[in-house]
């Protein structure tokens, strides 16, 4: 049965060549905050370039009539008020990225929000109709969590897994806190924004797909069912601090030597599952530093990632183990942390099943995907009703200056987030979960 | 033939009580500056606690009739000119230290070296012997090399291996130049201190062993024979930045992969050579460094040090054959600079036997070490008669906060020092080399 016959369809107007045109024109200017020489963008959490990209985007905003706040944790709302009292139905992503990292990741869902919630004000502004929700663009406070850990920082504290105080007490390599970094850009906000009168009712984000299965198979469209769990651990490797030259080989407590095995051991051990874990380190930082000084000890981020969460236990339990030997081969004492959880999740079907009809009354080809990176809608989807959606990225070049999609693609999903929002402003949504 | 009796033997009052008391107490004081809560000092080059350190020995050379000089590298000299015109022999070491490095590495070198000559200057004041040479104490600049690299800079430039242009230029990690480090605190001459009419006649450097035989074996003295040979390398790790999570393993170029392949092949390296090869990296940094990025390159500092120059030529050539594999299996291109090096190298005849005859005379037990870490004392014996010597270290602790040597090995030292230097300004070693 299709939703979209049975509930009766309304697809918005085609897309206007200046409605495209314009899209393209804002990315092409929010790109260029905190851009990078080889075309990625460098503006990781409240610092003075996700500072300029935030104030860029509140203009924008402000523009077209939307109310503009900032939570307790510089989450960035932009209200489009059309039913008073009612929900909203929140659609966004994040404005933050990785040091040197791609201009799409994150930024893309945010603009394509405002430029659908944009076209549904416009749409209703021309023919009158009663929608059933109100709509709000959000930007996610720090969703990289690479300044500031752990990532989808601003989601977890909005939808209560983070505790507020812990988050704006989070400091950064240099020691500033998340409050003193929000504070010193003016992004700290004063109020829950949707903590009692103004309840969210669902979710949206677009995000580009981060893996080549879009552009590999030609699809337009990924439709996101569920994600992939991950465990992310802080390890701390203690040696002792000694001269590289006159110490005993036997005598040597090298903490990066003992780092250096658990590094290769986690990579190796993906090996076992044929792409059905994925590992990594790419964090690692060395105490003291020095060419002629051993180690003392070395701090590190490992990150696991499975579509199957007994892989992951499993995968835990050899890293214990291995983890074990290695102590004992390099003579250092390895300390280790779970810093970040999350299960394998579904998101609602009924979402998945709007999406879908959106897609194809739009007539753009789709494919169900897992996603293998976490979105802030991992977060959200624990509290509402929550819709993924990927567009093809070129060669799946994620967290890369080469990051790279094209502009038609970026179109097509400003018209899908468009046509979802309206059918979520007709209550499509309530009427599917009722099936 | 001992050469203390054949040429005159004059040895110096005993040490008086006072002596040593002032000597422990005025270590004690320069230990307090960039002193760690552990009991280490935090001192590298051109820093805060290295001026202060600095300004402190200058204070107590001046106060005791000393020249103070600085040249354009930044080292800094007491001069005491015994026979105006004449040659100086130099004794010294450097203030410097590691990141929460020891308080006895370098430092105890230049104090007992002040200590030593301001005895000699007051046994020519009361006995009006005429010696042959002058005296300067010394310290080096950078000897530590943590901050600014290559290690040894300051005695490297004065002895003509580094130029200077090209040491004033070295940045640190954050870009800070030698030459803007030294002149913010004040510390950059301007003058070639020894470069025409003051030669300089032969060196003498004291040092705690960095090595356990002394301790192990109970011996007062370490007469160092030769050094170790020693290779350095700079290794740049390339590969491309990604997602952690999304990207499929078979994708990645993972750069810290690569590097920690190339650690753990380094360390298992010296396992070939029973103790006769010492390897190490103790430097590594990752680019982006973010929890959820795989990395695009690592930068490293390898450092190997061996007895024999065949065995590093062999170690090289492995090293090559190892990170081509690195390089297949981790996808990653691994570029290799050597960064620094010099030869397995022995100390003057002359020096150690004159050295030996003053331990012997002062009734000190002494053992002959080829010493594994590099000291200023490697530089100068390429152009003058150099003796080096050590004193025990509990466990052969070095460049750790947990260096300890007890005070009786101290005031042993000064006392032999300040013997080496009488000796000197009578003109032995000159009378020695003529044997």
């Amino acid at each position: 049965m299709n939703p979209s016959t049975e509930l009766g369809t309304e697809v918005l107007l085609p897309r206007s060549k200046e409605e495209g045109d314009d899209f393209v024109a804002d990315f092409a200017t929010m790109s260029g905050f905190g851009a990078t020489e080889a075309g990625g963008v460098e503006r990781q959490a409240a610092t003075a370039a996700d500072a300029q990209t935030r104030r860029w985007l509140a203009q924008w905003l402000r523009e077209r009539g939307f109310r503009v706040k900032r939570d307790r944790i510089g989450n960035l709302f932009g209200l489009l008020e059309l039913i008073p009292g009612a929900p909203y139905v929140l659609v966004g992503s994040h404005l933050d990225s990785q040091p040197r990292g791609g201009r799409y990741d994150g930024a893309y869902g945010v603009l394509a929000a405002a430029h659908a919630v944009d076209r549904i004000r416009r749409h209703y502004q021309s023919n009158g109709v009663s929608p059933s929700v109100n709509l709000a663009v959000v930007n996610w406070f720090n969703e990289e969590g690479s300044r500031f850990k752990p990532s989808m920082m601003g989601s977890a504290v909005y939808t209560g897994k983070l505790d507020l105080e812990t988050a704006l007490n989070t400091t950064d390599a240099s020691g500033t806190t998340v409050r003193e970094a929000l504070s010193v850009i003016g992004e700290l906000g004063e109020e829950d924004v949707f903590g009692t009168s103004l309840a969210p009712a669902a979710y949206v984000e677009i995000h580009i797909e981060q893996g080549k299965i879009l552009d590999k198979q030609g699809v337009d469209i990924g439709l996101v069912t569920s994600t992939w769990a991950a465990n992310k651990y802080e390890i701390s490797v203690h040696g002792a601090q000694a001269h590289t030259g006159s110490t005993e080989m036997a005598d040597r407590q090298d903490a990066l030597y003992g780092a250096a095995l658990a590094v290769a051991a986690v990579r190796e051990l993906a090996d076992r599952y044929d792409d059905r874990l994925h590992t990594s380190c790419g964090q690692l930082t060395v105490y003291p530093n020095s060419p002629v000084v051993v180690a003392r000890e070395v701090q590190m981020h490992l990150d696991l990632r499975s579509p199957d969460d007994s892989i992951l236990a499993e995968a835990d339990e050899i890293l214990r183990r291995q983890f074990a030997k290695i102590e004992v081969k390099a003579n250092v004492q390895i300390e280790k942390r779970h810093a970040h959880t999350w299960a394998a999740n579904f998101y609602q079907k009924e979402g998945v099943e709007l999406a879908r009809a959106a897609v194809n009354d739009l007539g753009l080809s789709n494919v169900e995907i897992r996603t293998r990176a976490g979105h802030d809608s991992t977060n959200m989807k624990e509290i509402v009703p929550s819709i993924m959606l990927f567009i093809p990225s070129v060669d799946g070049i994620s967290h890369s200056e080469l990051e790279y999609t094209h502009d038609h693609d970026l179109c097509n999903g400003v018209d899908l987030t468009a046509e979802i929002l309206l059918r979520l402003t007709h209550g499509h949504l309530a009427e599917q979960r009722a099936q």
